[in-house]
């Protein structure tokens, strides 16, 4: 952390704490949005999210647009089903609300699943729903950041197979892409959506898709044209094919600075086999939860194989909200976030556990999160 | 430039050159987009924006949001106008068609009104439009990226006033925020959209706009909900209020980094008469505008009335095309940019002349485009 002023760790669940050199890149000097260096950055930018993703499917194919990970809801909705079509949307917390909002507001019917705080809906349940309707898109977030809570997207893939096999799997991986395994051939997926701000580990301001070639089959034979005019893969699908294949295109410009960002901390991530990567941030994952249950304290998420491997979500002892502590362990020196779920927003924090401050070993991030943790319980008279 | 490695000058109609300091903002630690700081910072943001457009009154309303200046097309599309409603498009240039084509997307009829290349809708022509139908919206290019063509805002809100006044103005200001006066109040206007890599000289990613009171009740009295979930001024307004009332509040995570590179644009921006700075990009743009004459060349603009001040598109002499000199002129010091309205994209060159190429009188940029510009048509032998 060098280049960087001393200021607390970032630990809430995105945005991360970013390397150095990604902040550096961040500070690039201006160039042409079509200029040959920028386009061949932002080229090698979409090969490299090709093997984030685990794809060698010539097919599949990423997008980078400026938005927010919102952004990626819209491109589903606005290029994948048209009005009148169905939805199935797996609730884990917060972002399946947003989600089913989202693709209401582009006329779809979005019915959603839900399961009780901390868990998923469950295989059986999701069969069921499969069986009684055909749904043109089923969506599950990876990681609900409000909730911490684990989708299981490979077994859930093995069910859409077998079950539905026509319904496209959309995945929200904001908080899991770069963090969690995701194999995107493998599994059989049809869109991975997600962030830059998160374990991919640049500033927030990119919406980073992976589309399956059957997704954009389906795309393509759509009826009616894209109900988005930013968000429409009619006007971007040209683009980011001519950006991999190092030619100058334009739409709507880039941002050349979050670019280079990317394509820095994309590189920093393959330059290490990604299992490794994931391995990590399972060990960190594992010793913060165990902190937590040496506390005390129980998690949202209510079993082991529901639990992400990025960010943890902690209720606080009875008798204490965020906001009796959170001030308190920022002066210590980590930032922890409050609670996101509305009807329990205040009575847990979340820790985020991803990107540089679990793969880099020179950070104390994690051992300091569990440390200040200990000492500001103590402090407001928490016994464990 | 101390704090930059040498490169080209970066003279196209955007991305522009941009300031060490605002620069340096972009490499900003990481912090919470729901942290009193970077809460504070967007505040000050949002209020700035507001001396900026000059505006004073309560009601209007500024907006930034991650994405390109096209995603504002898509919010007034959005939020302003509902399907089957009527937009008048004042063609100029190639934006009109784009935003013509953003409004039928979203089921809104756009009616274009075209100019000869490189001239503007007349207003008696404008008045007649006006006169045969309601529109619910007039759309306006404020300065055409494709051709330099300047449109007349205050004589057109005048007649719009006059003939149609509960026609919304709409004003593409993409290229034309903080090179071309803009007195929103004053000139009545009901939307103003722009980016932040032309004028106001912040690295491309946020969507900019102001929206005034008349504007923001149209939007609230809309029978049908907004056609965008991120776009949406639903989900997006009470963000932008309280994030003004520096209060934390969320919806999607916004880009510290580049709120905070704004943060630094607008406060050097602001730190000076803004009569001023139009004063400076005049006088840089007669300079230039001068010298083409200078060489014998002519202007896509057609009058000294409708010439931009932040841009020049200049017809290469008969027989030399973009790719013959475009490369010489980057080897001399200056990225020129290539023709972008696809009539005639083969015979013109476009310079930008915004920002701190124009306002820091330590960097020589402006004299440099006319000396390499000079020097590129000689080796490619043109005689004036």
């Amino acid at each position: 952390m060098s280049g960087q002023p001393p200021h607390p760790a970032l630990l809430i669940p995105g945005p991360i704490e970013f390397d150095d050199a990604v902040l550096q890149s961040m500070s690039h000097y201006s160039e042409s949005h079509v200029g040959q260096p920028f386009v061949n950055t932002f080229g090698e930018v979409l090969s490299m999210l090709r093997k984030l993703f685990q794809t060698s499917d010539p097919a599949s194919q990423p997008f980078v647009i400026s938005g927010s990970g919102t952004l990626g809801w819209d491109q589903v909705a606005a290029n994948l089903v048209e009005p009148g079509d169905e939805a199935l949307v797996l609730h884990t917390g917060y972002f399946a609300d947003s989600f089913a909002d989202c693709l209401e507001t582009y006329g779809v019917k979005a019915t959603q699943l839900k399961a009780p705080i901390g868990d998923r809906p469950q295989l059986d349940e999701v069969e069921k729903a499969l069986n009684e309707k055909m749904y043109k898109l089923l969506t599950v977030t990876h990681v609900d950041t409000s909730t911490g809570v684990l989708s299981e997207i490979k077994a859930l893939s093995e069910l859409v197979q077998r079950v539905s096999p026509d319904t496209l799997l959309i995945v929200d991986g904001v908080c899991s892409v770069g963090c969690e395994e995701i194999k995107f051939d493998d599994w059989k997926l049809d869109v991975v959506l997600t962030a830059s701000q998160k374990a991919i580990g640049c500033p927030a301001g990119l919406s980073i898709l992976m589309v399956s070639g059957r997704a954009i089959e389906t795309f393509k034979a759509r009826k009616t044209r894209p109900t988005s005019y930013f968000g429409s893969w009619k006007n971007w699908l040209p683009i980011m094919q001519n950006y991999e294949g190092k030619k100058a295109s334009y739409f709507a410009t880039p941002s050349p600075q979050l670019i280079r960002a990317l394509h820095t901390s994309l590189t920093q991530i393959l330059s290490r086999p990604l299992d490794q990567r994931f391995a990590e941030h399972k060990a960190a994952s594992q010793k913060i939860k165990k902190a937590v249950i040496d506390l005390g304290l129980k998690q949202l998420a209510s079993k082991p194989e529901n639990q992400a491997n990025g960010m943890t979500a902690i209720y606080l002892p009875e008798g204490i909200t965020p906001p009796d502590i959170l001030p308190s362990l920022m002066k210590k020196g980590v930032i922890f976030a409050g609670g996101l779920h509305k009807d329990i927003a205040a009575k847990y924090i979340r820790l985020g556990h991803m990107g540089v401050s679990v793969t880099d070993p020179t950070r104390p991030d994690i051992d300091k999160a569990i440390k200040v943790l200990k000492e500001g319980l103590t402090e407001v008279g928490y016994k464990a």
